[in-house]
């Protein structure tokens, strides 16, 4: 069995990966992890909550970590995901709460009790993963593997020309993190925007199989489609988050990764949160993670529909 | 009769473009004026001689510019081009000299000279046309077209991950340029890694038309061949300065091109050089710039061909 | 009776300065929390337990906290302290052994302990108080008063122009604690080389004393006061840590202090760690620190000396 | 005689410190080149020659110059000196006009004319400067001494905590002058507000002589005087050009002088403009300017009264 931490800043995607997550059952998700980033902290863990319960399978413990990136003030982003960030689904609270302790100390604790084993995918900013590696620089050596949703592979950003959401929210401890030691992949956002990108078809293929969870998971993402139509002129909406739990889940469907010395810029305004990442080897320092750059796209959504139907 | 000035900091490629431009009678440079870049500044005047001479057709009048960048100390690219920056090829002095007066000032009264005509193509870092716009702000107006090969489009730099030589050699002098007013057209190296590389065959042809001045072209390009095979294991070589002079001289042979507004980061020591695009209008800004991303390579390859032999 | 926590990277200063404290009965040291700054960690721990035993009073908890920066690897400074931060005196191994537990997790135990009450004093690097607030930042609340050795005031820096060791090893630490809302005051490197330095007078005077505390005291300068002769041609020894230590102990030695909004320079090489201190509100924003100018040097020696004898 | 030419953004106090120096006899003014700064360019320029007719001596020419600084926007300053720059007189337009030809062909020509002989100074950003020397850096062999009204010295700057208003306006334009080798004297605004400020008993003494060119220096300083008691509190004004135009005029009013290895911040947005001397010898670099700390003020203002009464 396969142990798996979530770290997750809880809006419309991620929903759609715990849910995916939680239904696989060949891994265990031994804990949930929510840091502020698309959402203020509380209600992400209320959507982490409510995301567990429509999952239906098992609950994971889910702890409370950072409420703002480590030097800069939080940037949330309801433009994409709505005031709720489930596309003003009005949901009831959750009848599942959040357990005692701080993510952080959560993140080091699970490290050590699946030493070598232990996977982490991080769905938001890395701040909470920041604090632990810098609190505990030992984790580095125990996590198996970090799929981190984050960054802009080859492609351009979303939030500035250059920069992706989760890496744009807090630049600082995504540098954190790449200086750690810890196994990195990167799975960007470049990578939901191809053929993985939600079409109409998938959404009305969704909405046939007649599962509730599958139209939980559509409707969640209602203010990402509006979204998507208004701002790149898309039907559908994408899914960042998922795309790279896939790649976490099951690496075989990662069709194209680089392995490069990278690094996150934290220093200029115009270019905060680009992931740099030296793919020619024009800096001559060592790979210190692997970056994603395609998806079987197929494969993908076979997995998805199938676990969240 | 179109009217051109042409800014140069003369290596291997750029002799290619002075042939390509001088042999090209749709077309009359009215001034070659040369920036320190890819070599010193009396290297690079050298070299402007000796492409003119190899043209065999007309002596626009040559003036040396500045002889290093607005802010940083000037970095050359002997690794890429030779020591002298025509492959080792130990020429004779050139016979025609440099003329008097300053490059600066001869763009402006070109500029002033030919108002809505002249067209500028720059091959090198931007310092000089920096200056002219400082100096005679006026220019913006008065300039029909500035055709820059700088920046690296959709794709990664050649000096760092994110930053092509001419724009990494003076980003500042470049921001400078985008700030001006001035109608800029970049052609990045980007456009000269594809199709429209030069390989092996394409120089057997070339040698085999028996042209001297065809096998001048490609043994001035030997440092650069090299480079090629070690730094990016590619056999032949690219000419982005000959590319942005296609460009310039038949915009026809562009085949995808986006208006955007650019900036160049010239704050931060790790992306430092950068021409940020932003394509899909994230900042809410007015273009400033257009961005070549693609060329038509046969259609380049053949008035290349053509011109030179 | 007050509580002190004080974190420190124990090198010749910060020893005066727990020794100070430790023999100060007015108040209780809770615990030491130990950060890599002057020398790496397990060094600078040792050091601490040196100084409990030296003080001979009570023997507060010692905690291992960061050792190395947020973001920037460890700078040390063995060539001010010496090899051993201790002037090379090869002492034998401590008695006394560290306490279990994480340096960031006491100092928030100790704060939630004593809520309104808990004075800390910092004598390094930032890093351990940084990663306190970003993991709780309810202690921002509950702490009655940080006094950090640290900043240059109106003077100039000493490690570069502008910049003084502790904030500039850990800029972003410095940062995130004034992000923080913690009430604090700064007691920069310029407040000890005034009339607060220890002159050879003072040097004689200690030694007549006969304490083999203030021997010792004196005898673990030694590196620093031939960094003193060398580097800023001055005989004997500036005490910061103790400078500062008497500020939180005895407010009322302070003679000039300024309320204002302060930041830590962090972005740019140049300047990075310069206590920025905007004295004449020039950027209307509301202070987040008292910055001591100007420290009681007669009273501040003559308590120092009647407690380290 | 000595040469000088002065490069200014005419407002108030540059107009006194034009009047000083037409009126000293002992040297002549061969050009006054002009540059936006404190008011942009065309007002700057009229008030250059208002100044000079205020002087009724002899009128040197005066150029146009830079319009803005290098890189960024310009920034002016109306609030400090009038929407006139000249205290809300309303002058009629004066009789004489600008000089064709540029500024910075001037400053290169004038240097030429007088190598090793001729002195500059400058009381606004150092644009002009800047650009001259870019384009001829041969001028760094052949000007005897700038002094520049620019910096802070030891204290704290006007526009932000760090930074004085010259060196903020245009940072890059004061790095390429600290990079071009030129002989280079800083007199700060620290050295116009200590003794040397005009208070009360100064203006009193001014208009009680009765001249007219007196009061009329006083006059365009009204909205100066507003400023000063409205932001720092004090009744009078500070003098920083004219302070710095005595100290080339006459050295020995320099009563504290430091040479050091000195650097404009032009990449933080937090340090922006601050001038930064490492008077201790830190960076361990030769010394690139020499940085004015103290006047004496008694002999500027008997020299200052007597030449503008």
């Amino acid at each position: 069995m396969r142990h798996f931490l979530i770290d997750t800043d809880t809006a419309s995607d991620d929903v759609v990966a715990l849910i995916l997550a939680l239904r696989d059952l060949s891994i265990h998700v031994e804990a949930i992890t929510v840091v502020a980033g698309n959402l203020p902290l509380d209600l992400a863990v209320t959507n982490a909550l409510h995301s567990i319960e429509q999952a239906g399978t098992y609950a994971p413990p889910v702890y409370r970590g950072a409420g703002k990136p480590l030097l800069r003030p939080l940037i949330t982003s309801e433009f994409v995901h709505g005031s709720d960030g489930m596309g003003e689904m009005n949901l009831p609270p959750p009848t599942l709460t959040a357990a005692p302790g701080h993510a952080v100390d959560r993140i080091i604790e699970v490290a050590a009790q699946y030493p070598g084993e232990i996977e982490i995918v991080t769905l938001g900013p890395l701040t909470n993963l920041a604090l632990a590696v810098l609190k505990a620089p030992e984790i580095a050596a125990q996590v198996k593997q970090v799929t981190i949703m984050g960054g802009q592979g080859r492609g351009a950003g979303n939030m500035t020309p250059v920069a992706e959401f989760n890496l744009f929210v807090d630049a600082e401890a995504a540098q954190v993190v790449l200086n750690s030691g810890l196994p990195l992949r990167f799975v960007g956002w470049d990578c939901s925007t191809d053929e993985t990108f939600i079409t109409q078809q998938d959404i009305d293929h969704l909405m046939a199989t007649g599962s509730a969870r599958a139209a939980f998971c559509v409707r969640c993402n209602t203010t990402l489609i509006d979204y998507n139509a208004r701002s790149w002129g898309k039907v559908g909406f994408d899914l960042p988050d998922p795309v790279a739990m896939i790649a976490a889940l099951y690496p075989d469907v990662i069709r194209e990764e680089i392995a490069a010395f990278c690094a996150v810029e934290h220093r200029s305004e115009a270019t905060y949160g680009q992931l740099i990442i030296d793919e020619h080897r024009l800096l001559n320092r060592p790979s210190n993670a692997s970056v994603c750059l395609k998806i079987d796209a197929a494969r993908f959504k076979e997995i998805l529909f199938e676990r969240i139907s």
